[in-house]
């Protein structure tokens, strides 16, 4: 066995790297909420709890820009990353929150495209945050999260002019367009992660 | 009578607990307001004159900091302070707009518990401001504002289920919905300013 | 023909009054918008456009600043000055997008009076960028905003008034408010384009 001359250390990428992963666990409870015959409760349950650890990961990360002397990029940019994956996953404990509270019946199935769309930008993201290490291979994944949030906008606006169609009885549209608008929120934050991610590239090159 | 070899100076510290003072006034008439037999009109009257008041105190703190060459502690922390302090202000004003405004019939009773959780917010927050000066007691201060939030937020989603039940027309919800929003708002505004104080005896220590 | 010894150089002052202009622009579409008869579509494709438009102007002064030495005043007001402008668009986007999809039929008269008070926002903005070079006439223009945006708040609350007086089905009420508040929010942000300018020039005099 050998020496080991300094403290094993778990970098800021991997860091970045498992707080998007919680994004993907968080993306799946969202799909499993709008499954039919899911339990709204266990399933808002254990969302609580992935929320509750990817706010563990935050905190790593704060704690870990204030004690570090040289750090990768600038430390405003590592706290705005941070707390830009830590507000995808509030967003989307969110939604799940609404689907419990609100007791929404039918959940249309224009709900699940933008769930897809959601799951797609947590694994692009998840995937993505190792490459900050090598500023390699970034653009591809802006340029794609760029579109899928255009391709949410689009489906967010069809599912819009359903829910006054007449379709829905207009209690269940206030409760609907509460979550159908935090959905959006929940892809416009991932794209804004982009955004920021982008930035640091365009600094450091 | 000795002599007086400095300008009196209202200190930083008194500005604060102003202030804050103000935020005291404004809950104690949000409780008014949800009053059976309220004079909605004369209340909300009222209201503005002390939401005035309170955009005096936060002027005087603006109008200190660009005067003065040493300030206790950070200028921008001085900023955010004051204008957290002022945006709760503005989220009880703006509660008592809407009740007047929306013409909303029947308040369910968890609003006064909303409102009894802010009126205790604004006592523990005036009480702390003077404690800025010694940065003692202050951990106490917003430990506990963090868990009347938690408590706050429990009661939100109590009164939201409830807004949900079918025991509401859907145009009395719309409203409602609103109030007890802006109401979990200006709870959330208390937690901010805690979170500032913790941040500025954090710094300080 | 004499020399010409500098490169044409668009200059600040005139990238601002551009981007304002597209605000006037823009005001006037949402005025088309709510004209009976209107052709939502067409006039909803042509917002896009100017919306489209207004957006390069922004980049222009943000690839402006980036790529100049010394600017006229402070980089960051100059970036605050052009996305709260970026904003003003945005917002009146947001509304005609809103009345294209809600599919609204009626649209209450007291929406018109508040278009009529971004038009005149639009105008005096519009008018005003270019005295920024001078820094006269500017006070005038700001308070004008400041009157114009009361107006537009009482304006704005009987509004409210009345779409909560019972004359609406509910489910109207729900469109409608949306776009009460995004039209309030475009009046706002004309009030904080003022309240920039009026940071700029109190540090510059």
């Amino acid at each position: 066995m050998g020496l080991r001359l300094r403290p094993v250390d778990t970098s800021f990428y991997d860091l970045f790297t498992e707080q998007a992963q919680h994004l993907v666990g968080g993306a799946s409870l969202l799909a499993e909420m709008l499954a039919d015959g899911a339990d709204h409760a266990d399933v808002a349950r254990r969302m609580r709890e992935a929320e509750h650890n990817a706010d563990e990961s935050t905190h790593a990360i704060v704690r870990k820009v204030n004690t570090t002397f040289v750090t990768p990029f600038d430390r405003e940019d590592i706290y705005s990353l941070a707390s830009a994956l830590d507000d995808v996953m509030d967003m989307m404990d969110e939604v799940v929150d609404m689907i419990l509270l609100y007791e929404v019946k039918v959940l249309p199935p224009e709900l699940s495209t933008q769930v897809e769309v959601l799951q797609r930008c947590a694994e692009l993201t998840a995937a993505s945050m190792p490459n900050l290490q090598s500023m390699q291979s970034l653009e591809e994944y802006w340029i794609e999260i760029n579109r899928l949030e255009n391709a949410g906008d689009k489906n967010h606006r069809r599912t819009i002019a359903k829910l006054f169609s007449g379709e829905f009885k207009t209690i269940e549209v206030l409760k609907l367009k509460d979550i159908v608008e935090s959905l959006e929120e929940a892809i416009d934050a991932f794209e804004k992660v982009a955004n920021i991610v982008e930035q640091i590239a365009v600094k450091e090159s």
